[in-house]
């Protein structure tokens, strides 16, 4: 018995991230499933920070981004698309924001996989 | 009576899409659902051209990529994901290429619509 484990194929990444995303437990998604040299991406024309390198600045992202939000009333992430080393998925909120009020949002992420883990995520609104 | 036609929503382009690319109707896909100055963008590591600006520039390309065919063997494309102004499609064919052989490809292509066009397509593998 080895406890050497085996690396999951992008299939299976994107199977796990729907089964967590269901349930909104984004920093299981990111500690369980992302490198430590993962990469983000947002649109050029975002206003926030547009590259994070890195796990620990993908998570620090995310922190600052919550402590903008005022109130989360819904969400959705919907079943993922895979391809090859990548998987695609629809996903949106209605969240107020604390300076910019109550807003929904919707976007395409983008996932690559790389030796089982996500090395690289890029979103599209 | 007016000829003015309505503006697609990115949801009906996307329907439209699909609906062509099921008869692999890919030149009436784009003559049909691109805007004029669409940008077509490739990986970092592609071998072909990264980036083509234009319909005209977008036609030749995939003119360019026929002309490398030596027998198209098979092919899909999924049913569009779609949220906000974008939409996503896990795709592939099964093809060999006149100087490479036989293979398989999979791939991810992100659509950005604007005014019920398509205005860039993108392609992650």
């Amino acid at each position: 018995m080895s406890t050497k484990e085996a690396t999951m194929t992008t299939q299976e990444v994107a199977n796990r991230f729907n089964e967590l995303s269901q349930t909104g437990q984004w920093e299981l998604i990111q500690s369980e499933l992302y490198a430590e040299n993962a990469v983000s991406i947002e649109p050029e024309h975002s206003q926030g920070l547009k590259r994070a390198e890195g796990l620990e600045a993908i998570k620090q992202k995310g922190k600052q981004f919550g402590e903008m939000v005022e109130q989360m009333h819904g969400g959705y992430s919907n079943k993922p698309e895979v391809a090859g080393n990548h998987f695609a998925v629809a996903m949106g909120m209605d969240v107020t924001m604390k300076e910019m009020g109550r807003m929904k949002m919707d976007e395409i992420a983008v996932y690559e996989v790389k030796d089982g883990k996500i090395v690289k995520e890029q979103f599209f609104y």
